[in-house]
């Protein structure tokens, strides 16, 4: 693995053609500099914890979504979510959680009717491109450590709805939804949701804890009888668990040479398995590399 | 909806600008005509049977790969599948059945080492185009009711790993497999496989049996203990179980009117729930739609 991993770093370095045999993805992640690598914030952790002993761990997006992503914050620092459970499993859709039919009041520090945070500017904004055709937007790439579909002409920049991408359940347009009922993706990428609903997320840890449970058999997934729903026995933020507890994770800079290299590489598999690269990749097959932080997060 | 698909179906009539609200997929699936629809032979159904009772229903393409669907076929009669097992269960990738490691000789019929069809001639088929761009392939539409990447440069048409796609197990290339072991997509469509695995069908029924399913804990998803295996008591061609019991299904003609129709909405949903039509969509989202024939099959 070494010897392909050096091959690929000097073509990179002297921007010859590439080698036959390519390094990795994984490769090239193990292989990246501590700089390359940022930690996220005790306070941009959502940690589901299922009373069936699994954990999932989701990643907010406040730079995207800072209302919507307010609002869940607010929502779990109240509480709110005491007693929820995933009520929906829909197959090679979304996994559905939170309160469902409550008629719980909103608490303090909510915003009820949020804007219409389907997009952003593109300003202020380092994107990297994917360098391959998005079906879906004028532009795909990545900024902040996040996948965007984006539009130079338009200006706007949004987060895509891949594989674990967490957004807000509502209903019908213009509401945007609160942020009390969330998705998590467990399908191929249902992209036409792009700027249609708001995103606050992605989960980077035990998605699989979702994505195997049962489906739900009426329709869109929702579970038939309440016996079925899934109790979720705590819902916070990483920043309200004791500091010794706090799950940690850091990810790849999208902006550094190291993520670069992965993004070719995943567009150009070439190794003993893989012998027809395809030259090309989708936004959704290029996953942002996460990883636990092995020292625990102080603050 | 009646009111809705009447205005989608004149505005298509008369060439006019699509009108702002387009009947949703399933409107035009559900008005499809009788004769856009085609029947699946008994012959082309591997008919895979859980021992806790889930049934998964895979369609065979011969018409792609017809050397490793003869091998299919030709294990699936000589009950080469007694005792097997889904051993595989990786997230957001594959699962994955057979007699894994078993030395079990092949049957009389089957090709031990099949040639690479891993794509063939565009030549015979009759495509139509996704209309939007692929970003692992010159181009992406429809032949057969199937989803396929092409290069009309190159002239060569291969099966599209989407979700629930099934394909050949292998080792390392230019291994193509011999089609004991077979896996299917549970998870974002991991097209860069395109061209590099043998596609020999799709899951066109009871596909949440297999992406329900606990995820192995072992490298690539494969199940640590024996006892997580998964049974299998029947795995067997519809063509071998009596004609009463068969399964029978049919999908819609990629090269009617209707299936043109059911694209361009896919790609530009805009309805009471969605707003903001992306005018595009990925292959992999263009599910071919497939239903369960009234009638038995009868032949």
């Amino acid at each position: 693995m070494r010897a392909l991993l050096l091959v690929s770093t000097a073509a990179a370095l002297i921007g010859a053609a590439p080698p036959q045999k390519l390094a990795t993805p994984t490769d090239i992640v193990t292989a990246a500099p501590a700089s390359a690598w940022k930690t996220i914030p005790a306070d941009d952790l959502l940690v589901l914890d299922l009373q069936n002993g699994g954990r999932v761990v989701v990643q907010l997006a406040p730079d995207f979504t800072p209302v919507h992503v307010a609002n869940v914050k607010a929502l779990a620092r109240a509480s709110y979510w005491a007693g929820a459970t995933v009520y929906r499993v829909q197959d090679n859709y979304v996994a559905q959680w939170g309160n469902n039919d409550s008629e719980k009041p909103w608490p303090q520090g909510v915003t009820p009717k949020p804007p219409a945070e389907y997009w952003r500017a593109m300003d202020g904004l380092v994107i990297t491109p994917l360098g391959s055709p998005d079906p879906y937007a004028p532009a795909a790439g990545f900024a902040n450590g996040w996948p965007v579909a984006y539009s130079p002409k338009d200006g706007w920049a949004t987060l895509a709805h891949c594989y674990a991408t967490v957004g807000v359940g509502r209903g019908l347009d213009p509401d945007t939804g609160t942020g009390g009922e969330l998705y998590a993706v467990i399908g191929h990428a249902p992209r036409h949701m792009d700027r249609n609903l708001a995103v606050v997320g992605r989960v980077i840890e035990g998605i699989d804890r979702l994505s195997s449970l049962p489906r739900g058999t009426e329709a869109l997934g929702f579970y038939k009888d309440k016996a079925q729903y899934v109790p979720i026995s705590a819902l916070r933020l990483a920043s309200q668990m004791p500091v010794a507890d706090r799950p940690a994770f850091e990810y790849l800079d999208t902006s550094s040479a190291s993520f670069a290299d992965y993004l070719r590489v995943r567009a150009n598999r070439n190794d003993d398995f893989y012998k027809r690269p395809a030259g090309g990749v989708d936004l959704c097959n290029v996953q942002v590399p996460i990883r636990r932080k092995v020292t625990g997060e102080r603050g």
